[in-house]
């Protein structure tokens, strides 16, 4: 393989952005700002995808799908949506191109075929799905509607990272309705913790949920849930949110049920995504200066076999017995490739799985077969040990699971050593420079003194968390009373 | 549920429409020929998507994803395939909206915000692609590149219909790269294969495969594989395409590879997709008048069963003994649905499942637990018995093989009766007067004489077909020599 990654403490950033490209996860392509997913990188991707849908579907929701472009009149009905996404939107104001008269073999719009009214490629589908949902809701019976939509959206920003911020990202978004305040409240928060749970118990990522504040809140909802997670360089990522949205957009496009009493009432409405975003998060998390590190549950290939043979005759040997191992995990669910490419040698393969995050690697050779044993490396802990045949399977299967749970105790304990509590600007200052991570602190509610406090040291807040929130003090930068810590950091 | 469907014989077309919007598969949107896919159409959807993944990956193929747009003098790169699409094609010119002055609450394109270089909204990706591909292969070594993406694409038509002919719809589209000419056309073949495998042994629908003509071939092709189904209106529907690309895209962003003996040589391609104009040909396939119908590989729900009481103490008593059915058949991967909503009464509910093309309802009511019997409702032959609850489950498995085999056979059997050998151009238009269909006739191999019959009768040529076109003949409408028949027909 190429040579060697930038170290992370020489350059996170750059260690991150080589990593995701010679790991063969994505790379930029011809269009400003919007990535190309590779095949590798797609299938950590098709694995996140499948598990959330089905937890999606768990909870009752089934998917659906709506227009990719939202008519301006439609797009400008709900302002404060319309206000937050207006400055990154892509526009499509024409339907046709032509041969250009002043260059042959060169095609230009062709000015006939201008649209009536513009479309905006959709930034989030909250006003073209409710201008739909306008005609499927007559009355209570009509409630809940639980519906998700797979898809892509443009967002036109103009500093953008593989993964973590690009013009254009795969997502899912839910939207539903419901009869009652109480009841989408519920929702907005089921479906966070079901975003907590898959990040914690799939990605082996921790998470914080909490509510944000007015000013990093979703354009056009009444509040934002979170998880909030914590990068191996003490920056925040946002890894999920979900909104509870009011009757903000009942009221902007006139969605009215009728109650059981026969009342008229505007719907009550939540809308919540994740997106390629938890591919940076994933790589952020687990990964080290060799390269990627999967957790088993996300792996496309939880087990590599790799031959070790001199001849023809060895790996034919060799081969007999890893189409039993092969056979074996199978049999456990444990995706497996077995490597015999003849194109590499057996280092070259190694490296390669290495800095694919392949969890674990079983090496096998001429020696092996006389013993009985095999070789497995796992990559986490970057250690080998032989062991025997007998019992491999359940080694194995014991072993994923072991992996997946340290996983996320080192990231839990990175995690938990980089929340620090401080009492005083200076302290803030001061841990924001040196140690990084997350900082605990008092705050005095108003945004002016969250915009200062940004301005200062370009820390925002990134949660009023759920949990040990009950202590009152005073904000760490005015003085004046509050009424709980919440969550600093410098964010991606 | 709301009132009948208007019949085929009535209108054909009519019924469609209706159809697809009672049944809850689609509708049209506020975008002009842009659809939403309902929940349950989706579901439909998922389902094929499901198992042509599973196919996909048999043969080898990897899932990635490429963006969105296309930049203008990447999509003008392979002079055939522009000129082909450029006709029908959204372009994003600007990326930023703003208030506009004049009108307040309103917004306009931002005239600042104009882009450097207009972005084509993909209505295929070979370009991007194959611009992607150029740093992807250097050598043999890096051959062939199999790989699919799950997209939406967008095409502006002027006429649109739900499924059939939309602006944005959803697709799969394989690229792949090869070193040989021979390997390329060999992958052709094989997923146009693929497609006639699933559209029958999953869809029902059988298929006839062949080539198309020069006219109908795909723009940037050298040839065109496809499958050509029959609707029950006599016209045809291509339901998927395969593409031998030969070095055109190659040449058209100078992709090249070093082979074994180190000799540059251009890369050959192939293309292939199908979208969800599937869900068109599913439902002309074999709907009635009554509603859908669905083969029971496809069926979200392949059986419901609704409980027929009086009372409370009559419906647990029910319950209890569907809990066990639900069970039973669950364990054999049927998929069953427990309609007990208290808001509809039995009858309402048959005409829902009936409308939805569940393949099977089974009621049960007080009399049945007496018995120990339930009534089985056939939804393909409208058919009803009453079977004991002792081996309902291998009755309920063995049904869904007959349904689905009996839904294919009549499917197969009506193609069948309308595939009509005609040797002159009178019996040509009347055939296609009085019994429409498939037509097989002589044809000279001119794009001339397909024009002119096209003109003359709206008639195309939907394939050359692989099999049985070994026969000299005269063509039907020049007497000049022909080789074999080819399938006219009119289509969708």
């Amino acid at each position: 393989m190429s040579k060697k990654l930038t170290s992370r403490s020489e350059d996170y950033s750059k260690w991150y952005n080589e990593l995701v490209v010679k790991a063969d996860l994505a790379e930029n392509s011809a269009v400003r700002g919007c990535m190309v997913i590779k095949p590798y990188g797609y299938a950590i991707w098709e694995k996140m995808q499948a598990e959330l849908d089905r937890m999606f579907k768990e909870t009752g929701h089934q998917n659906a799908y709506f227009p990719l472009f939202v008519p301006k009149s439609l797009f400008e009905a709900e302002e404060k949506n319309a206000e937050g996404f207006a400055k990154e939107c892509a526009v499509v104001t024409h339907y046709r191109l032509q041969n250009d008269p002043d260059k042959p073999g060169k095609l230009r719009v062709d000015p006939e075929a201008k649209l009536e009214e513009e479309l905006v490629v959709r930034p989030t589908s909250e006003a073209i799905i409710w201008n739909t949902y306008k005609n499927w809701i007559q009355s209570y019976r009509d409630l809940p509607i639980l519906v998700n939509q797979w898809a892509n959206v443009v967002r036109w920003e103009m500093r953008t990272r593989l993964f973590l911020r690009t013009a254009e990202f795969l997502w899912q978004e839910g939207h539903t309705a419901h009869e009652t305040e109480a009841e989408a409240i519920a929702e907005a928060k089921q479906m966070n913790e079901v975003y907590a749970t898959f990040a914690e118990n799939f990605m082996a990522i921790p998470v914080i949920q909490g509510v944000k504040t007015e000013s990093e809140r979703f354009a056009g909802a009444v509040e934002t849930f979170c998880i909030e997670a914590l990068m191996q360089d003490g920056k925040a990522l946002q890894a999920g949110t979900s909104h509870f949205l009011g009757q903000n957009f009942a009221k902007a496009f006139d969605v009215k049920y009728a109650n059981k009493e026969g009342k008229q009432d505007y719907v009550w409405a939540t809308s919540w995504g994740v997106s390629t975003r938890l591919m940076g998060a994933l790589i952020m998390t687990h990964s080290d200066d060799n390269g990627l590190v999967l957790p088993p549950n996300l792996a496309p290939n939880q087990v590599v076999i790799v031959p070790i043979y001199k001849n023809e005759e060895q790996l034919e040997a060799i081969t007999e017995v890893v189409n039993g191992i092969v056979k074996d995990l199978r049999s456990k669910h444990i995706t497996v490739k077995y490597d015999r490419r003849d194109t590499l040698r057996p280092g070259a393969k190694f490296a390669q799985h290495e800095l694919q995050g392949v969890p674990l690697r079983i090496a096998i050779g001429a020696r092996d077969l006389e013993n009985g044993t095999v070789e497995l490396a796992r990559r986490d802990t970057l250690t080998k040990e032989v062991v025997s045949l007998d019992g491999l399977t359940d080694k194995v299967e014991g072993l994923m699971t072991e992996i997946q749970e340290s996983l996320f105790k080192k990231a839990l304990d990175f995690r938990d050593s980089h929340i620090t509590e401080v009492n005083s600007f200076e302290e803030f200052k001061d841990v924001l420079e040196k140690k990084t991570g997350f900082i605990s602190a008092h705050w005095d509610g108003t945004p002016e003194t969250e915009n200062k406090i940004k301005e200062l040291t370009k820390a925002t807040i990134r949660c009023v968390p759920f949990v040990n929130n009950e202590e009152s003090g005073v904000c760490v930068y005015t003085g004046a009373p509050s009424k709980g810590r919440v969550l600093f950091a410098k964010a991606y």
